[in-house]
């Protein structure tokens, strides 16, 4: 349509004018985004970058207080030295469902964090890849409750057995399984911290993305 | 416009050629993307309007959730029938700290939605305004492992209470407070339906800023 219009208007002199001010016209704002893309690339990659390694350094330390609370609690179990006829004194994770929910829970997170680490770094070496970023911000959004859930539940119990509860009539149980109780309450101290770098997590996935 | 072009082409002068050519070639993007946006914003306005309103009944629905569980745990004491001459069987929800934690978690929570309201009225009557609707997003998204943590933490002393524990001698005190145990566990429900409706809210201001 425009060259057209521009024949027609050949009858006097100025097509050559209007054809290179139409052409000089055109390129300059493409030049512009292109010197622009080049020059501010380099630096928002180079910024995800880093927080893809920071992403990184978090999930290792995740995966470690995550499977430290599952195995502190899964491996211990303590015998008292004495007994009676019928009955041997032994607490273990299995006897209360509120443990064995965070022995599960806590595996579960660990062993998604492991699953994640591709992810991870597919995210520092192509930073521009959002459908990886998305995923792992959902599934650690995810995992921020079922933590939570886990460690709260278990801390409740570990709570009442190194207190007891005089209106309950339930005794605190820890005057005889010290021992048992100090490595549970680890535990739980390590899986409230895998929680609280799961939602820094989450932040950090939050802010890549919102770079755009 | 057009006529103007025409008049001035028939003249035969060559420079207001040149001029309206500029003034014809600039307007039509214009045009295409105004013509493009009437088109295309009240679809997604009436969408994103559609959202809203979602979040909004879905508010409501955890406002009941949130303050039933925490007037439900709040208001609960059962005195049993018979005393000794020390000592009167009271069951309340202070005895428990898991409990007290759970009256205040879903409390907050009650408290935060209902100051929520206004922020998602402002998300429905302007649709196009995201500072709300991220400030709604993030503190869901705190409110799920808070409402997640009273919960569970309540819930393993209900089950507790409920089931008792052989092996560390806790004896199931719902046999004797068979009401407040039965109210506790529909409060702790109550809780558990806020986490899930706090989920939900989570997921429909993602999706809702998802599209921009």
């Amino acid at each position: 349509m425009d060259s057209s219009n521009s024949t027609k208007e050949t009858g006097d002199i100025p097509i050559p004018v209007t054809s290179s001010k139409s052409s000089k016209a055109a390129p300059p704002p493409v030049v512009a985004a292109k010197a622009k893309s080049t020059t501010k690339q380099p630096l928002v990659s180079g910024w995800k970058r880093g927080l893809g390694i920071i992403d990184f350094i978090l999930r290792i330390c995740a995966i470690a207080a995550a499977l430290a609370a599952a195995t502190a609690m899964g491996t211990t179990s303590q015998q008292l030295p004495f007994f009676t006829q019928f009955f041997q004194f032994k607490a273990d994770y299995n006897d209360l469902p509120a443990f064995t929910f965070f022995v599960i829970a806590n595996a579960m997170a660990g062993a998604y964090l492991v699953l994640s680490l591709p992810f991870s770094i597919l995210c520092i070496v192509r930073p521009h890849i959002l459908g990886a970023r998305l995923m792992l911000l959902v599934f650690d959004t995810v995992a921020v409750p079922l933590v939570t859930a886990a460690a709260s539940a278990a801390a409740s119990i570990v709570y009442l057995a190194h207190n007891g509860n005089s209106d309950a009539n339930w005794v605190a149980i820890c005057r005889q399984f010290n021992d048992f109780c100090q490595r549970v309450s680890g535990a739980v101290v390590a899986s409230f911290i895998t929680a609280l770098l799961f939602v820094v997590l989450v932040a950090v996935s939050a802010v890549a993305l919102r770079q755009k």
